[in-house]
Order: C-alpha cells, then sequence, then structure tokens
C-alpha cells in the first residue's frame, strides 16, 4: 500500500463522503477543516454517512444471492461470496472508521507525513491557489495530492503545489459508497509513477478506477453528458417533442433505463441551467441554448428543481 | 380503422420488413416493385421474415411468464396475457401474411383505392421525387402518403405528392418486429387529421407512435445518438480514453446497458464513419472530426466494422 496517512481538505458533501470512505477502508484519515464553525458543519455530515454505512450495508444482507447490480459497491468487494456474518465484520469497519476521524484546525499537523492530500474545496479558483500555496511548503516530500474539483483541470493548480508532478486529479461522483467510479486524470507533468499510485489507491479505497490519459474539461462522463442532455433538451425546447417522448424513444431504442430528462431530474434542473447558461448564446431567447434556459428557468421558479424536490420533468414520490 | 389497403413502395431490408410486419397485423398489402428483377430479390427477404417470425414467436413461448421486456414487442400485443395457444394462433397470422402478400408491377393497378402508401425507397432525393411525380395522378383523393426515409425531411418532396397536407413520415427502425418503434412527423403543411390517422395506424400494426410536433432532421433518435456518439469518438480519437473506459463510465453513471461504443458496432463503423465525413472539418486530419475519420477508417479497413462483422470496438462471437 503506497499510501498510509491521508489527509482530507474540506467537510463539505463530497469531501466528508471521501474521507469516510477512505477510513471505512482501513486508511488513517485526517480531515482538515479551517475553522471550528467548519467542524461543528462538518460533524453531522460524518454521522449522517456512518447512519447511512450501516443502514445499507444490513439491507446489503437480504440481497445476498439475488446477482442483483444494485448493491453499495463501494462498501462490498466481493458481493458473489458475501454472507451475513461478512456484512456484520463491514459494519464494525464502518464504526471504526467513524471513530478513527482525526480532525485537525492546524495546517502543520494535519500534513505532518501525510502520503495522500485529497482536495475537496468548493470550486473556486482562488481559494484553492490560496490554499496550495499555504500548504506547499508544510508538506513533506513524498506527499501526492489530488483534487475532486469537477469544472477546473489540474494544470490551472499544478504550479502552486509546490510539487507539480506529484499533482493529478481523482474525481468522486456524489454517494461515493454506491456511485463508486473514480475518474483519474493528470496534467502534461504528472508523473506516471504518483498516476499509477493514485489509481491503485482508487481500487485500494472501492472505487472503479476510470483512466484518463489526458487533462479533459468535464473527465469523461460529463464529456458525455452535457452534449446528450443539451441535445435532448434542444428538441424539447424546440417543440419537437415531449420530454416523456423523447425519453421513450431513447430507451426503446438503446435499452436504457433512463432517457435524458429522467437524467435531468437527477442531475437538477439548477445544474442544468448553470451548464447552459455558460453559453453566451443562451442571453438571447431566439437561440436554441435560450430557449432551453427559459424552459429550465420556469420550472424552476415553480420549484420544479428535479428530484431533489420531488418534482422535474417527472413526479417522484418518496 | 382508417386505413385498409396499404401499398408499400419499395421491397428492401426495411421496406420489405415494413410490408410483411403491416400483413401480419392483417391489412391487405401489395408491394410494389419496379421490375421482375426486383420481385426476384424482394421474395427471399420476405421467405426470411416470415421464417425469423415463426421462428421468434416460438421462442416467445419460452418467455411466457418470466416478465422480460426482451420480447419481440412488434409481435405480441399482450404479452401478460399471453398464453402457447396464442402463440400458435400468431404463428398462423404470420403464414397468413406471408401468403396474403401481392406484388405488383403495374402502378395503376398497385395504387388502386389505396388509403395508405408507405415509400420506402433507397435514399436518392432524385428518385423519390421521380416517383412521386408518377404517382401522384394514379392516386385516389383520399391516399395518405408517408415516407420512410431516415434521413430527409417530407417538406423536400411535399410538393411532389399532389396532396402536401396528406404527406408525413413515418420513420421505422430495423427489425421492425422487436424494435417497434414508430417516428411519427409532418411537415409545416401536413393536415393534423391525417398525422392522427398514421399515429393510430402504427398503434395498429404494432409500432409505438412517437410523436414529432415539427420536422427535426434525424427525428428524435438520432438527435440524440448522433451528438452523443460524437462525444465519445471525440474522447477515443483525442486520445483522452480507451473506448472500454468510456463505455464503462456511461453504463456505472446512468445504468444503461450501452455506451458509445457497443452502440457504435451495432450501428456499423461505416455509418458512423458516413455520419463523421459529411462535416467539412473531417478532411483536415488535425481536427477532432478528422481524427474520428482516420481512426474508424483504419478499423473499417481491416474489416473491422462493428457486429456485422464479428468484431468493432469489441469482438463478437456468433
Amino acid at each position: 500500500m503506497a499510501f498510509k496517512k491521508v489527509v482530507v481538505v474540506g467537510g463539505g458533501v463530497l469531501g466528508s463522503q471521501i474521507a469516510y470512505q477512505v477510513a471505512y477502508k482501513g486508511f488513517d484519515v485526517t480531515v482538515w477543516l479551517r475553522s471550528e464553525g467548519s467542524i461543528e458543519r462538518a460533524k453531522p455530515k460524518f454521522a449522517r454517512w456512518h447512519e447511512t454505512y450501516l443502514k445499507d450495508l444490513e439491507a446489503t444482507k437480504a440481497l445476498i444471492g439475488t446477482g442483483t447490480k444494485l448493491y453499495p459497491r463501494g462498501l462490498v468487494d466481493d458481493f458473489e461470496n458475501l454472507t451475513a456474518e461478512k456484512v456484520d465484520e463491514l459494519k464494525v469497519q464502518a464504526d471504526q472508521a467513524f471513530e478513527s476521524l482525526t480532525y485537525e484546525l492546524d495546517m502543520t499537523k494535519a500534513m505532518a507525513d501525510a502520503d495522500l492530500v485529497i482536495e475537496s474545496l468548493s470550486e473556486d479558483p482562488k481559494a484553492k491557489i490560496a490554499f496550495y500555496q499555504q500548504m506547499a511548503p508544510l508538506l513533506p516530500e513524498k506527499t501526492v495530492i489530488v483534487t475532486n474539483s469537477s469544472t477546473m483541470v489540474p494544470s490551472a493548480f499544478a504550479q502552486y503545489t509546490g510539487r507539480p508532478e506529484k499533482y493529478l486529479a481523482l474525481h468522486f461522483a456524489n454517494e461515493i459508497w454506491k456511485n463508486n467510479t473514480a475518474e483519474i486524470m493528470g496534467h502534461a507533468g504528472t508523473d506516471q509513477k504518483y498516476y499509477d499510485e493514485v489509481v491503485e489507491f482508487a481500487g485500494q479505497i472501492g472505487m472503479i478506477p476510470l483512466k484518463l490519459y489526458k487533462e479533459q474539461p468535464g473527465y469523461i462522463l460529463n464529456s458525455l453528458l452535457v452534449p446528450f442532455l443539451n441535445a435532448g433538451e434542444a428538441l424539447y425546447a424546440n417543440d419537437v417533442a415531449d420530454p416523456e417522448t423523447i425519453d421513450l424513444t431513447w430507451s426503446l431504442a438503446t435499452g436504457a433505463p433512463l432517457g435524458p430528462f429522467r437524467i435531468l431530474d437527477i442531475v437538477g434542473l439548477e445544474t442544468a441551467y448553470n451548464i447552459v447558461c455558460m453559453d453566451p448564446a443562451a442571453k438571447d431567447p431566439k437561440t436554441t441554448p435560450g430557449k432551453i434556459a427559459k424552459r429550465l428557468k420556469e420550472k424552476i421558479d415553480a420549484g420544479k428543481k428535479g428530484v431533489c424536490t420531488g418534482e422535474g420533468f417527472y413526479k417522484y414520490t418518496k
């Protein structure tokens, strides 16, 4: 195991999931937080993941032998040979992880002897740069740094880390214990040795490593998803067909359970709106992006933001 | 039932499937063909569909009660209440359809008393125009005309039909008895009355009608599929990731059984190549379309054209 001590920077929704998952897999995890207030905000999240892991593990017992693929893949390595006893051991593992987490405000102490730093700060480039600059002189030479940024590429920050060759992206999905993908992407100056170590680490923490060979904004998933969703939105915003018909067409033709509008409801209409508004053409209501933005805004204003609010393009019952 | 006599124009792969399916559903079907040679080429296709329907119906018996969705949806209306006896009745229906088909070379005779003409000629706009011009004066006033064109829109031909208000597109998928989608699309001058009749007819012949409210090149499916496949091809051609990784990312994130490269193998790499070459940028090997075209061409030249040749991005065993 190349890494022993892992420091997670940030206790937000993703940061707290990452830290807890890494601890669940037996690593020594320190969560660096900026203030006492951050610790107070983070602790209920960790308590929530702890409960969720226990609940999802318990529910997995009923899935043993069913051959389903809908089990929490990040929690269970060998689902085929899972037993109820093994699940109980994993629950103990989840308890131990929760107790083992160290919260640290002092960056010098947090970074001492760190093998890996996982940066999961909010998507504010200035804040990220300031953080990297503050951290760089405190790190031992061995430390590898990864960023969980969704929207920025590692080359934008490599120079501030003091170790560009040991810096790359390790991008997680929300609900990491079920959606266990890890997109791994270096910048041009990343050393293959550290890239490979991060790939290995991703596997060790229960993720499926998805390797990118070069920098790509949006990684793999969003590079596919954005044009796909945009194509669906365009058909709808141009009044070519209904969301239900568009989804049905896709499902019938490709066997996919979800068409673009079901996926949009999961992604959330606010996120979809923010993405379409990145296109300057969205300001002109006569263009397709402008029509898409208008339609999404109407739904958002009506409180129909997707699965999260119980209704988006479809209605959901809890 | 608005339509009784249906004339199918063209005995190609799709035309013959359409004619046989319409006959299977109990309509009076005449296949108009241009020459004795066309009849000779079409007949083995009809014999093949006849055999395939009988085989697929027989295989459906083993699916009764399994709750699977992978049954030939175009052949069976009420799968939930299907019985072996009912399957045997459907096999008789398939035999009767095969015997009932009328082949006609004389266009005047073919079109006499036609309620619906389904044009399924090859995608040659000049040939289509010449055909419509020849047919228009021979049709009774009542006749509705639909085109199965995949790549052209009805407004391109409406003026040559002598009845633009009774002209629209009814677009089928290959293997119509399993992939039973029918995209229905009018042009600006199509009368809603006839559009609705065609929607009803699509349901009567075992298709799931997918309604478009206005003209859209590529209909719904290709409007989604082309940018989606292009996004996958771009990641691959720019060496961002492997086809396997790209497909895996999509499947893990969306639950879809097929990622872009599995779909490309089914569509066929020659079709994908022709689509990318429609982009003038494909001529420049430094552009993304140029890189995609080069990669596809290399595979095509190596005989790896997709599922049809046993290998494309993946290998297939028969």
